[in-house]
């Protein structure tokens, strides 16, 4: 028995409230000493923190730096080394784009050629957004036969297309040359099945075609294609858990993973006053709720210790309208690490705080890394933290008599 | 996905170096309060597990106690319970034997057989090592149609044996009765597959002429084979890790091990300073380093706390020798455990440290069993180390989007 049918087999309804509070990239390591999250003044969290159950968490496994997407689907209860979402998803659901099974998603980079067709930017200088979206308007007007052909505007330079109607592979080459000065490249098969050279074939026909509708563009006077990945649908959050979840998060990809898994994604701006308060507006009408709060990440990625432990700061302060809510379960942590110092992702384990009636409560006086992996909960993946916020919801039944 | 095709997919070169420095059989069990590692006086391991990330690593599974072959190769990534290398094969590394797959390799125990080819010793009076090149001299005078065969010396009573150039099998019955005063037992085939039958009746052969051969030598008139084992290539370093790997260890098992993964093998005199000086002169000519120190679990074996003791002490007064090359990662670890109050391999798990400027840093401020599981790796598996030295060493891409 697998882990979703073991969470099919017993999962049942309870009236408890379960909030998923997400502080992207909220791992770090010390400065001086003390890690961001050590290093921030954090009055609510570490009361919270003292009266919870406490650990860390390892997204995928030891020494493997997530994406955004594995840290979440493991988040969510999906072993990220079983679902791998493809970069193309990834842009098609950031632009909010109802993809389907079947459907073949990659990122597009408007690029600058030249008069001989050779790279001479690969980001047509960061165009606007609007000029990306005349851009995606002209190329709508090709026409394949047999497939539909979806474009949407990501932002300056970057967008998401989407191929439906064929039977098409994702095994097959970028055309991005990742250098300027030479043409781009065109798309190959990576293997010889006929699904992947009639994909290959199809798409440099739609590479001839936009080169011919955009030829007297400029800046954006070419396209490149990369991340090709077909969209197979996942297990939904409601029939693995019997849930009725709901997602707040105010940027595009974090709202479509959500989505990917079948919560519903509510409308609000990005923020943390702003997405706390519609958690409150919502309360009562979902099981579940995943808040997503980006910054943290945001600052680490910029290598801003301060800012970073100030937005940890501002997350603290704004706790009491959680609190206020009295959910049934609370659970704090992250979907990976982005320490300051490392100024990216990193593959340090998370920390974790579960409260709830049934914790256990660990020794623990504030919430950092250095304490929290005293909790009882101990060193746990992040695939384990679904089953056990439905525990401490009364929504799993006893296994076995 | 499994983990050698994630690590695949993820590893990319940098020019960082990796020290693994295994002591063997370092784990403890308290004598007075405290553990051979805790009772040692280790100023400079203690200064080091200040400045490091800290953890307890489980060779294979709890309660699980692993000889040598398991516990090396869980350290090097590979799943001891899937590739599982037979004692005949650990002979075969153990005297330099080119093994290739499909060899089938069994130990050799020369043995005394009285007139009536009874054992008498099992040992053969442990002969010294001239008298075992004599006999394998003599057993090497053997041919058998279609078939090579290799016998190559260990020490004493003991050596390898090795078939070459059929389809054999390794599902046989030992011919040590482990007892004297009975006949050597014949080979039987275990099951009934044609090559398993076949690989008996080739090997009764065999022992019909060894007997003959040997019939008029004493005290080493006979042989015994145990731990038949065929050779199947396992994936090596370099292809799934990308690593120039290389193995310090002044141990025949141990360089034969490293070179069954394919680590180029360091000729190099066997002790503490000796190895430690080997690494400084090889150093900048690999991306890993493999430093293997035996004698901590020879003094367990031995039972002798106080002498564990002191060779801690020693590794710890020379490891300035390796700190002043400045590795960019430094773990310390062991195999597994060899209490010396056990007197033997144990399941308990091994101290683990590992510093890197990417390392969290626990709060310890000593290198023992009791502190460093307090550090944020928290217990690993083994097989976990590899993944992590290879992301503190800037050698993991990141994994999704």
């Amino acid at each position: 028995m697998d882990r979703f049918e073991l969470m099919q087999m017993l999962k049942q309804h309870s009236e408890e409230k379960i909030v998923l509070l997400v502080l992207d990239g909220l791992g770090g390591l010390p400065l001086e000493g003390r890690t961001e999250l050590e290093a921030a003044r954090t009055p609510f969290m570490d009361d919270l923190a003292s009266r919870s159950d406490t650990g860390l968490m390892i997204p995928v496994l030891p020494g493997i730096t997530p994406g955004s997407g594995p840290g979440h689907l493991a988040l969510f209860g999906y072993d990220p080394l079983q679902y791998l979402i493809g970069r193309g998803i990834l842009s098609a659901l950031g632009v909010k784009f109802p993809i389907r099974e079947g459907d073949l998603a990659a990122r597009v980079n408007f690029a600058t050629l030249d008069a001989k067709g050779k790279v001479l930017d690969r980001r047509a200088g960061r165009i606007p957004d609007e000029i990306n979206r005349a851009m995606c308007e002209k190329i709508r007007e090709i026409h394949i036969p047999g497939i539909e052909i979806f474009i949407e505007t990501e932002k300056e330079h970057r967008a998401a297309l989407i191929l439906r109607g064929d039977r098409f592979s994702d095994n097959l080459s970028e055309t991005d040359p990742q250098k300027t000065g030479v043409p781009p490249l065109p798309v190959k098969p990576l293997d010889n099945r006929a699904e992947s050279v009639h994909t290959a074939e199809l798409l440099n026909q739609f590479l001839d075609e936009v080169r011919r509708k955009l030829k007297n563009e400029k800046p954006a006077n070419g396209i490149l294609l990369r991340g090709f990945a077909l969209h197979q649908q996942i297990p939904l959050f409601k029939k693995i858990y019997g849930l009725n979840a709901c997602a707040i998060a105010g940027y595009p990809m974090y709202r479509g993973l959500a989505s990917l898994v079948g919560m519903d994604v509510i409308e609000t701006k990005s923020g943390v006053e702003p997405e706390f308060e519609k958690l409150a507006e919502l309360w009562g009408a979902y099981d579940f709720y995943f808040v997503h709060i980006k910054y943290t990440d945001s600052r680490g990625e910029d290598g801003d210790f301060k800012a970073k432990v100030k937005v940890i700061e501002e997350v603290d302060s704004h706790l009491p309208t959680i609190l206020n809510l009295k959910p049934d379960v609370l659970a704090i942590t992250a979907d990976h690490s982005t320490p300051a110092t490392y100024g990216a992702h990193s593959w340090h384990p998370v920390p974790l705080l579960i409260n709830s009636k049934w914790a256990r409560r660990s020794e623990v006086t504030h919430f950092g890394e250095n304490e929290l992996v005293r909790g009882s909960l101990g060193t746990l993946r992040s695939i384990d933290l679904m089953p056990l916020l439905l525990a401490h919801g009364g929504k799993l039944a006893k296994f076995g008599a």
